[in-house]
């Protein structure tokens, strides 16, 4: 049998028991898991120096080391948002709606966990704790698939993680990761339907399409972002760069960082020089259409390719583009974004309203950065990823986001005419 | 270029005008399709008898031939229930929550439309005009490929409904049905990744499985319901056997009808044959374990197969079993079951409580009849369908099922520190 299914069945049956425990015995748990975090702290460690050790081996770059590396300060934050979690308010039995029929049946829609949720990502072992911990506050067990660099990170954690929750009272089977790093166990993941009721993807865009290209369960997209700032012409000329850099710089590797500049033409030659040489100040790489190439305000700045208005660089990169105006901003926002995260800078109500009202993402803003959308930023507590798609979840996934509903009927016997 | 791909690049153009409609300008449009429906009811009745000859000459089933048939009542009907969509409150533009950011940034969730929805459904033309209207409302394109049975009443609704939206202003493209009967178009269909938001099928468990399997775009799985009616010792036995009754014979070709029936060991033989003798007096016929047999109450029952289980009969046939009690009732549910629609009949508090907190379903009953799923009972306006997948949408799916959200964040240049 392949480990994917092993797991997966044991998951779905220690999901009917989650089902029904209490809040207290899921914080229970939590705050245990939390504690064996520290408690075990050399054995997590070893693993990742393990891992560590193999990546370095096989020339891994700087800023995936980076990601996998677990220091001291790391596994204490780790265990930090575990415990923080214990606090948080449970989603789980909240009544969404409800009301008595006319014919007497009383009727109320009840939050209720998904079942089994799986997530299949990359390097950080960070997101092993998160998502195991997300899982069990909302009832949910949980199948975790991370990369292969991080295998022995992430085992050792989920060993961790399952001893404290089963040791706390939860059921045997409720957090699990996949110990084969074969990649026919991911595939036999994503097949699992009617075992695995959601499917949770976190990594680059080859992840992604790999996912909803080959899975039969139910997927929630997640984290691709090529997000833009539009400078309308109205803009204040210091905030539109304020913004601008801070979307750009602030920390270029995440999926709500701005990946493409749009200015308006009829201020593009007063406006663009003084950002362009902040950015490029800040080491960004620049490519542009020709209008702003022509602009000469620095030196290098390669011509921009219809792939590059694609792109989630995910790096100091932008592509800069001269538009007429608001309508050819939101035509190529609404056709080379990814629907994340866009912003415009401007002064103007109407174009403000226009834009929140046209543009098509998860998140739309008016004068301010790209960067706030972010579970912690929106106040939503906690954050299992960003999701790009419109079914179920759209944009930073709370607590929420990992639970379904049931309608529970309680009647006197009525039967339909 | 393939038909469906054609349909759908037009559908999303549509729905980005569509998506800036107002409440007012929609719900026109939607009287002027229900006109539409009444004034050209020639053009397609005529549509409806040509579909009718062709299906008759085909040797098609009585009962599938009632399912085709368009009469002037029912087309009335038809057009009445478009009519009387534009009537309900427009879930589109809802302030689902919001609050000001400790930054000063106003954040609000609102309530947008999905897009592009499609749907792949069976015999029946009155969906096409359903899932039609239903999209409007909620300002969605949508992209319609009914059964081959129904294609000349498919196409003639949607010519008369798709002229009658555009004529009250509505883009072109936003109604459109596949003419093609070719089976590739579906597969196309399925595929489009990044056109359709969402996929509906609407049929028997061998459509949904084949979409499940194959299809790349987010789908929200309907209406397999393989529903138990369970007998608790406790129960009032006239109260069950009304109930049963009207769960399996009310409507027996639909998915909330009841298919199997299971009775504790301590009553089964005295509550069980009168039931069953009802059950024989309507028609149904009978499957069932040893005991139930032993007990010779009706002349014919067969041994139910571990298959009969399993099975959706959608006619009037049940399988009985006889169980030890609550943890096995619960058990074979949540085994057996499609998480659809289950009852228990009870007198027993705790049995109630249990039933409801630990079967896992879309809809839990307490002595109340399976047959209430339906979002006309649940007083939900309108239904495009029943879900019985966990993600997004669970049980009877009303018109905020059609729609998504978008984070709106209105600041005064706020930047990320």
């Amino acid at each position: 049998m392949p480990e994917a299914l092993r797991l997966a069945t044991a998951a779905r049956d220690a999901a009917r028991v989650l089902a029904a425990t209490s809040t207290a015995q899921r914080n229970r748990a939590l705050l245990a898991m939390a504690h064996a975090v520290s408690d075990k702290s050399d054995e997590i460690m070893a693993a990742n120096a393990a891992d560590m050790e193999a990546a370095r081996q096989r020339g891994t770059a700087e800023s995936l080391l980076d990601r996998l590396e677990l220091t001291p300060q790391r596994l204490k934050a780790i265990a930090e948002a575990v415990k923080e979690l214990a606090a948080l308010p449970d989603p789980i039995g909240e009544v969404v709606e409800g009301k008595r029929l006319p014919n007497g049946i009383w009727l109320s829609q009840v939050r209720v966990p998904l079942g089994v949720v799986a997530m299949i990502y990359e390097a950080r072992p960070n997101v092993t704790a998160d998502a195991a911990a997300l899982c069990i506050k909302t009832g949910n067990a949980v199948v975790l698939r991370g990369g292969s660099l991080a295998i022995n990170s992430n085992l050792a954690l989920t060993r961790v993680l399952a001893n404290a929750a089963v040791g706390a009272g939860l059921p045997a089977g409720c957090i699990a990761s996949v110990e084969s790093t074969d990649y026919a166990e991911v595939n036999e993941l994503m097949g699992l339907h009617g075992l695995v009721d959601v499917l949770i993807p976190r990594g680059g865009a080859g992840l992604i399409k790999s996912v909803v290209d080959n899975a039969k369960v139910p997927v929630i997209e997640t984290g691709v972002g090529n997000c833009h700032v539009y400078v309308h012409e109205s803009a204040d000329a210091e905030m539109a760069k304020r913004i601008v850099v801070n979307a750009k710089c602030q920390r270029p590797g995440v999926c709500n960082a701005a990946e493409s500049l749009l200015v308006d033409e009829a201020v593009y030659e007063r406006v663009l020089p003084p950002i362009l040489k902040e950015l490029e100040s800040a080491g960004v790489t620049l490519v542009a259409d020709e209008k702003v190439r022509g602009l000469g305000a620095v030196l290098r700045i390669q011509p921009a390719t219809e792939e590059d208005w694609a792109t989630e660089y995910l790096e100091l990169k932008m592509s800069v583009k001269v538009v007429t105006g608001l309508d050819e901003a939101i035509a190529h926002i609404n056709e080379y974004g990814t629907h994340h995260s866009e912003a415009i800078v401007t002064e103007d109500y109407d174009a403000a309203m226009r834009f929140l009202n046209e543009v098509d993402a998860a998140a739309v803003y008016v004068n301010a950065s790209t960067r706030f959308t972010d579970g912690g930023e929106f106040g939503l507590g906690a954050e299992i990823g960003i999701s790009t798609q419109k079914l179920h979840a759209r944009g930073p996934m709370g607590l929420a986001a990992l639970t379904s509903t049931k309608w529970l009927g309680m009647g006197s016997g009525q039967i339909r005419e």
